[in-house]
């Protein structure tokens, strides 16, 4: 079985080739709930979404969320009463919102309901929310303001700067179950080209999963997902540097060298695999950007054949 | 002044022809939310939605419930789930029950979110819900079973022995702010032809309102919902049997005795004058099937003209 941490786009877009090459009912994936919010009073789990919507085929490429072939007439409805219309959300991807909220209203866990909204789009790759527990990704503006994450990430399009960041409710998670266990029984750990400070890091901060990958690490594998300084979709980079890292694979590799051995890094930043090493972590150079579904395939390939090498 | 006791599609018609011959700003409705439930999550208020949509010339005259024209495109992708889909939200009234979960959420109190509705819809009556804290109208079946309001009327389709009727939440709770004050400044109070132990029943439990109409029962005048001794939609007959009162006007006429003075009744009924004059009511008997908006206008001019006859 191999376990793979994952934010939204870049991790559906691998987990996608990954289960081309990997039977998928072999693959768990351990997605990040830090971005959840409640929006008229429904429960959204943008991550878990993203990729369940993406491995069923059905999710909009282009946006890298929701899915293709949207309709609006709630949102244009609800523009009726002065919105608030911000968080765009199609009329079929409310329905899983409904369904989430319903169940999880009737005691239901979120676990539970991943793998029920999974099942229903006949996905076999094992989903896990990181943890059943609400954690919340915050932000601390320059401006001293401090907001949730979707506040930040879409109503201001992450076009701010940030001087904090924290999860809130993290302390007191516990990882969801068999997150734990999966982490320690998987043949290889991947860590996904996600956000490291907003996909990855809310993920390693649930008491016990960072510290089950750090006692395995030789056997996981990060993705960079900063390539020649930029973020190929959303803040990464420019959140590295206001938080005080660097925005590039050497950044990155400091941030999960704990957790990870290896780091695959974009041909573009093959120069930077010294400072990679210099970090802890063996390094991989290899095309990382997953334009097309072979080029996804072929990233999981390497990614799984680095893996098996440093466990060796 | 004309304040107007409210339930769903019968109170709505009543409104629709008062406001014809009422500055629609000199009504007030105070409507029923013994019916409100979370359906997933949100917040539904079926009799404010059928009053507003209904007022806003934008109702579905045949189903009596929901927006005319209306699409349903959550609820198809809901059954992808498994539902539960057996409370029909079509898409734009979704976007009314998001809208209202969301003000909720942020602290707005229900009266508030129902002044936004109803200017955002044009509606100029004045429509404030019973209380602004949750009634929950709870139905005893006689299987023994104790059901919800809506699974009761809407997933069981109210096609069940009933024993018993109550009001959770009523004895704590404190009417809306305004509608004491409005049930004692207005002219007249007109209870409309509502269900009168589903709809009207629920409004008299709140502690104050039944107290407030008994002070001014001259000048109040109820319409009965019973017509030949059926219901003209809904269950009130067979409802008023199974709990011991008579489904005629002279039943509704000694539920509604001690808060009203009056009580129109149908022609088809005229022959139960003595008996609703014998339960202390005077009686006024017209054509009281609002079966086009004229004689919707019609019926309120005569509960208008009797109301102000007995007050004299």
């Amino acid at each position: 079985m191999i376990a793979v941490l994952a934010g939204g786009v870049g991790a559906a877009r691998l987990l996608t080739g990954l289960t081309s090459v990997v039977e998928p009912s072999d693959v768990l994936a351990v997605v990040n709930t830090g971005d959840d919010a409640e929006m008229h009073g429904l429960h959204v789990s943008p991550d878990l979404d993203t990729v369940t919507y993406t491995l069923a085929g059905a999710g909009n490429a282009e946006t890298g969320w929701g899915l293709a072939g949207e309709s609006w007439t709630v949102m244009a409805a609800l523009e009726r009463y002065g919105g608030p219309t911000w968080f765009r959300l199609g009329d079929r991807d409310l329905a899983t919102h409904l369904y989430r909220t319903g169940r999880l209203a009737a005691g239901a866990t979120l676990s539970d309901v991943t793998c029920e909204i999974v099942a229903a789009w006949g996905v076999r790759t094992r989903l896990v929310p990181m943890s059943d527990e609400p954690v919340r990704t915050c932000v601390g503006l320059a401006s001293g303001e401090r907001v949730d994450f979707q506040d930040y990430f879409v109503r201001l399009r992450h076009d701010v700067a940030v001087e904090a960041l924290w999860y809130e409710g993290a302390e007191a998670a516990r990882p969801a179950p068999g997150v734990i266990e999966a982490l320690e029984a998987a043949e290889l750990v991947l860590v996904a080209p996600s956000n490291p400070l907003l996909s990855i890091a809310p993920i390693l901060a649930v008491p016990g999963i960072a510290a089950a990958l750090e006692r395995r690490r030789e056997s996981v594998v990060a993705i960079s997902p900063i390539v020649a300084g930029a973020a190929l979709k959303g803040p990464a980079d420019r959140l590295l540097v206001e938080l005080g890292h660097e925005a590039s694979p050497a950044g990155v590799a400091r941030l999960l060298a704990a957790a990870s051995g290896t780091l695959v890094i974009d041909n573009a930043d093959g120069e930077l695999a010294p400072a990679v090493r210099a970090a802890g972590m063996r390094c991989v150079v290899t095309d990382t950007v997953m334009a097309d579904p072979q080029r996804a395939v072929a990233l999981a390939r390497t990614a799984l054949a680095a893996g098996r090498a440093a466990a060796r």
